[in-house]
């Protein structure tokens, strides 16, 4: 919608042509198609599909095409607004991916590997969606691990439906990598504990139906985690407004003002903040993911538009100095996806040291930020509309 | 303002929480002040102040503080809009800068130097501010070079004092950097031209009171350069929307459908496209002191993070790694700040080749860009949010 | 041996302490172990071991302990040199690797793997030993695939024993890439062929016993290929001198001299440019792996270097600043090795194209230099010493 | 000279045509003139001749007439072999630049800038050459700002002419910027002083007729300096061997055991080693200019050989992806001679700090290296052959 000078400033009258809606971006620039229209995957060139099992590779393709037909279309509109796509919840639900590696209580039991595809598919779209369920996922994740079974047979298989939203509560504002620094507290009173404090940066915290919250046992000085519902009086959850990044993600600032839970409430299997580390640990793993789906993203778009927008008279696919930056993203995307695999393998055996998903993680996050540099490069000026979806990943 | 889910989805309730409003920053985040209190400049560290006359340091002192109090404080709001922030226009035209070095029509007679100064100190607190400047300047320069006596009375008075603003039109949709692409045409009628054709990537042109286009001349099959007013029949601008670099400026797409011009509003001096280069060639310096204020502006929000913000109970500036890449930024701009006042010397001279432009200005925005990464990896989880001034610069 | 001024400049008399014999580079900076004594290997975090068969596992570390016991302790002489280290080649000829993947003939028929990991474990240590063996190896895999079953009889099993030495030479002075450039002739008469024209680059030759040479056939205008011998009257071979990388490599200058050539030795089976292109295919995914394995001793280096030099009081290995880097090294040859690792495996299932070789070898070399140039970083002045490997490997 | 087989294995027999001299690089590869015919100077893009005075432009000129003449015909010689060039010495003697800033005492007293401009003069044609000025300018200045009127009356007019040498040892095996290292001591004894230890890294030690040594004096803990002459008792300077970087440069280890010193050979302004700092400081600027001047030579020689090297039928200078990277080379020379020449101008005013001096070292550096790799793309094969300068220049 238009703005008029009006809005602002008495003196200026609005002008008339400010009534025109917006020339859509296939009328203003019909050269080059937007990303509403998804380009055909053009990544795979070492043929990794090969490094799948059948089952894998076919959960690849459902998952394409669910969000190419079910995000893309709207994805433009919902980050303008800074808004979460809701109607794509229904859409993932019914996929049957929300619950991940665990096995039982509605959830589908997917190898690490198929984890791993499900989230880069994702975000290859959309890197909100698969921060989404990566947010919603590790949640389960910690309460499969470390819950009851009365936990795990109450909350798991609404979850994993995603009928429920699950978010995770550790980060605090004042501190972020240093654990030491949890100021959230936990006293034990009659049937219950009482949590007082805040946290920052929580995925999903404004809509989200139970939150795990870890808090300091004021008693014992653990770390412990508890299970809160969204109505809880006391509890406080606001988005972060202004987010460049990720903006259709709702991160949140999350008040906790003495905010009951029963004793039911309490998972029994967190004690420490090395217990939250495993689940951290292979988060990260997924997390790692994140980029090799985004970076899939840029580079078809990029493939696509190179060939379709002409200067001096030949598709911008045929200057040699284009060609060189496509090449070398299409060359990083198949590194970032070998060391994602790796990580996946590594982990699928069981022995993955935390040392190596952070290597994994970090190595692979710098070349997706060159990748999209590139990627960028190669747009020009439509670079900077999220229509043509690399300016968008540029920020995430 | 919070969204509900209820907004997308029938069978999500809206949640209590969504009605509380969003946390300021300062309260959901007091360790780190945020961009709304501009930090103080500290980027000088090669004393350039001794490289500008005693009337060019003044100017640069006024326009600082200006922005810094009139801008610094409303652009994030603005900037999450995505909408022109028409308040500032007033106090930029108080400052009397918009007519740069053009001489009488009541312009200011700025040095290439003075003019380039400003253009930094407006980039710094909002390269959007600085944009926009950019844009109506470039069009009056081209006024005050080709336009009659006549023409230059009667326009160049007003846009001086920001009372009217200016739209400069070269660029369309099929083509770039290709000036035998152009389309529009200009066919001679009896009093004056019909104008046809199409425009894109028009910074102001939303808003502008007197736009500047470029057509083919029917006849001579020359370039010719015609004013039009904004509410001319056939005269449609509007917005580009879904930008996410510069969110604030208003790029519009323009479409010509049989718009007449009367003879008097042709520019008497455009007869090629190098008539319209020399004007190029001299924004090209302007241009090229947009990333040099961003820069400064990103490295003056890192300084005042990393002294205030802390992690394992010291402050992110004690850290070796941090050091490395701040020092690095603070290079980086005095090298910026260098080839940018050496291009200002070659310009004033009346020696500057086009060739030295464009590799002061493509060398000063590749640098431009390695800073502003920099300064994101330093500001954490925070370098996404427009409050702390990085992410929006890196999406410049 | 001490240089003296008088051997310049009369004037100059000889000094007394010219005399003294160079320090070792154990006394004179006993902080750090030289190269000589090789590092042990660390790079291998992802344990890529996994991914081999017993059998490659097991040539891996044959391989190893030869390398690092009869190459190391002598490579830095050699260099210094600019020589040839001669008495490595029976050493190398003792392994039986020098006919790769060849069956047959003596040679070993390793698996494409096996063959990658021979030649990365020769570069870690030193890359003019890989080099040596990459060159001589694809010229007998070309006689292997073109040659009459006479010529592989007749050829192969003394080049296998490296008691005869392999040259091949497509290069010349007037054209790198573009193969239509070739200008050396061969012409037929009676009971052979007079080959004519000038080589350039071609490793081994100054030594080899056996050269193939590819020459234009005057009748036909295809390209053919042609054994010579190292006596041949006209063939004159010497070595480019001022060679800064791989300064043992003897790269050779060859001229071609009206040499006669019998019919016998021209190998039936190339009669193009695609023919070469076959084996050139395959080469580059053998020389993608020297890169993998000059950054793997390149690491090593490092890594011991950095726990053993001290500075204010700690290892260089306590700092973050330098933790940073060689974590950045370590994730490099983690990608570079999975790069390489899936070019083989595309390579064995017979379906590579010639667009992954040259997208995995580009990748792995560019990523290569910037690991090798933060080596250097962490080595400080010593980076510039052959004794320290680095130097000697960042002009590989 | 070649190499034979039979040097190392009896087995093999000498080859023919091992007897053949190498080719001339001019007959071996007639497409491009090596760097022994020095390319013009082409770097000079933004006119930095107008940022000198008169004297400074002439001075310019005269060094690099001098270098272009006497040092870059000989160069590529001495580097291979090692050595030092001494015939190089007189005709730089008779420049009468080596004095550099000093005034009386038979030296120039030249300006800082003009100082500078020397030195990337000689480093363009030859990094060794302003290395081996840097080593003894800096230890002439040390003897002008803390030596007595004797001292400097002594030495000081011989050291201008360059009839002796000069050297300067501060570094120490055990530790490099860590001042507090230092172990050499200087004990009082009768008539004098007595030194004992050991330095490292030591420019022109080999051959120095003078070298100053600091030493930590037993009786007040504070750091003194001596002059030594070449042929003390108890005096022993070795060349480091098996240097790639700089490999004509005379790097010395050197050992003092129980070297007596008189009384009037101590310097009497030097009590600390914030003293030592002053000079270093200086030193730090000058030292900056030599990557700057390197990368001069680095670009005037890309500059002709894509201009004189043709591939595909067409100069190498034809092609988009080449011009890339020699413009971002030209641009990054503008960037770095901009920021020696403010550091100059700072230095000049008498304000400028350590901080001010090591930024802009560090930086430029950086540019350096950034811009020979790139160089060293733009020359492939021959990229490797000091012949081109620009693999020297690589290591240097």
């Amino acid at each position: 919608m238009a703005q008029t000078r009006s809005d602002d400033e008495n003196k200026y009258s609005k002008s008339l042509y400010f009534n025109y809606p917006a020339l859509d971006v296939s009328l203003a620039f019909p050269q080059a198609t937007p990303a509403s229209i998804f380009p055909p995957c053009t990544s795979d060139y070492y043929q990794f599909a090969n490094l799948l099992t059948p089952e894998e590779q076919a959960l690849r393709l459902k998952v394409r095409e669910c969000v190419e037909r079910d995000v893309a279309p709207i994805m433009t509109k919902y980050w303008e607004k800074a808004e979460f796509p809701f109607p794509v919840v229904p859409k993932l639900g019914a996929l049957n991916i929300a619950g991940g590696t665990i096995k039982g209580y509605g959830c589908p039991g997917l190898s690490i590997t198929a984890n791993a595809i499900v989230t880069a598919e994702l975000a290859r779209v959309d890197a909100s969606c698969s921060s989404f369920i990566l947010f919603h996922r590790s949640t389960m994740l910690t309460i499969s691990m470390y819950g009851s079974e009365v936990q795990k047979q109450k909350y798991l298989p609404s979850l994993a439906k995603l009928d429920t939203i699950a978010c995770m509560g550790i980060t605090e504002p004042g501190y972020g990598s240093d654990a030491n620094g949890l100021r959230t507290t936990a006293t034990k009173v009659e049937g219950g504990w009482v949590l007082e404090g805040q946290k920052r940066w929580l995925g999903n915290s404004t809509f989200a139906d139970v939150l795990l919250i870890t808090a300091k046992n004021k008693n014992t000085s653990q770390i412990n985690c508890f299970i809160i519902k969204k109505n809880a009086p006391g509890l406080q959850a606001t988005k972060i407004e202004n987010n460049i990044g990720l903006r259709m993600m709702q991160n949140g600032d999350v008040l906790l003002q003495k905010v009951f839970v029963p004793d039911e409430d309490r998972l029994p299997g967190v004690n420490s903040f090395q217990d939250i580390s495993k689940v951290l640990g292979l988060s990260r793993v997924m997390a790692a993911w994140q980029p090799i789906g985004i970076t899939m993203g840029v580079y078809d778009m990029c493939h696509r538009y190179l060939q379709e927008r002409k200067q001096f008279g030949a598709p911008l696919a045929a200057f040699q100095i284009n060609q060189q930056k496509l090449v070398q993203m299409l060359a990083n995307v198949q590194a970032m996806f070998l060391m994602g695999w790796r990580l996946c393998k590594l982990c699928e055996s069981g022995k993955m040291t935390p040392g190596q998903a952070s290597l994994g993680k970090s190595w692979i996050t710098l070349r997706g930020r060159e990748t999209v540099a590139l990627g960028r490069e190669l747009l020009g000026g439509n670079g900077i509309l999220s229509d043509f979806l690399v300016a968008k990943a540029g920020v995430a």
